[in-house]
């Protein structure tokens, strides 16, 4: 089983979509194994907790000081940098947290634990339609 | 095929789990995918070198020098620091390593290579039964 | 469907794989999901921008800062260092980065964005033969 959820993007930071995934793995029904997997090159999944929103703050304030953008002084030695300052640093963080995920899934639900959400992690300025390609088996 | 190991943490740094996952697929038979999923937000899955035990101290300890505690100076920027200062560094970890891994299977055996070990990176202080998902197919 | 793929890689950097994989792909046919997985713990798989090679001599140069070698002096706390000064961070970036994608496949080809290239992200000085398994259901 194939589909592919889009997402729309107004800035960086984390956009939670489970409940998109779950409404789809409990439509299709069954168990097995499903597949998110972005076809991007500038933003990251990531499964964090979807208690506290301070939590998705500071994941976005660690990364952008651990990555900063290439008009930073410390940064000079980057050339990728005609797309603007956001983009080569998004490649990065793109490098460096998952662009795919496997979970598996019981009786139409993803095993995931309590405190755990799915989110779009979102590393460009400019607002962006993102697709996420799914499988299900 | 669907199972949960269950691992009991002690404090932060690897623990490694290839024999209860070796054990497991060679129960099942055949060939195949073997995939595991850490249903918690605050430690990762992590393949890396089993032999030398000097390289899972240097990983524990370089990690905690990129992601400080946050009662550092330098993290004064966090937030979500209600949960103790191992808390939010340890999400940050978590966005950073992988929550999930996914390893071909041939004749009930991962195709791990020579130097390669199954961990689980705890990375929360206190003592913590971790729950991994497995799924087989 | 199994197979292994062999990359020859002479010194760090990302070297392209896409076309070998897809080869393969398509010679299966069908519609599924694509595994790779790499055997070693010192270089990474990743799936980054195949247009502008600038971007692989940044993600390079970034992570070569970011993880210095163990003969920097702000690293004379890490131990393993016996394998040369290029070894325990190349064990760090594969701890940081992906070792193993998961791809869905529609009619023979990985759904790849436009701008996505599979890459094996070499972490070692000295020439290596890296094996990537693969994995087709």
């Amino acid at each position: 089983m194939h589909t592919e959820f889009h997402l729309l993007t107004n800035g960086p930071g984390l956009y939670q979509f489970t409940d998109q995934v779950m409404d789809w793995t409990q439509a299709q029904g069954g168990s097995g194994l499903l597949t998110l997997f972005v076809r991007h090159t500038s933003c990251s999944l990531l499964i964090q907790e979807n208690a506290d929103p301070q939590v998705r703050f500071d994941l976005k304030a660690y990364f952008d000081r651990l990555v900063p953008r290439s008009d930073r002084p410390e940064m000079s030695y980057l050339r990728h940098v005609a797309e603007g300052p956001d983009d080569m640093p998004a490649h990065i963080k793109a490098a460096m947290m998952p662009v795919t995920l496997s979970i598996p899934v019981v009786d139409g639900r993803p095993v995931l634990g309590t405190w755990q959400g799915l989110y779009l992690f979102e590393h460009r300025d400019a607002p962006h339609q993102r697709k996420v390609a799914a499988h299900l088996a």
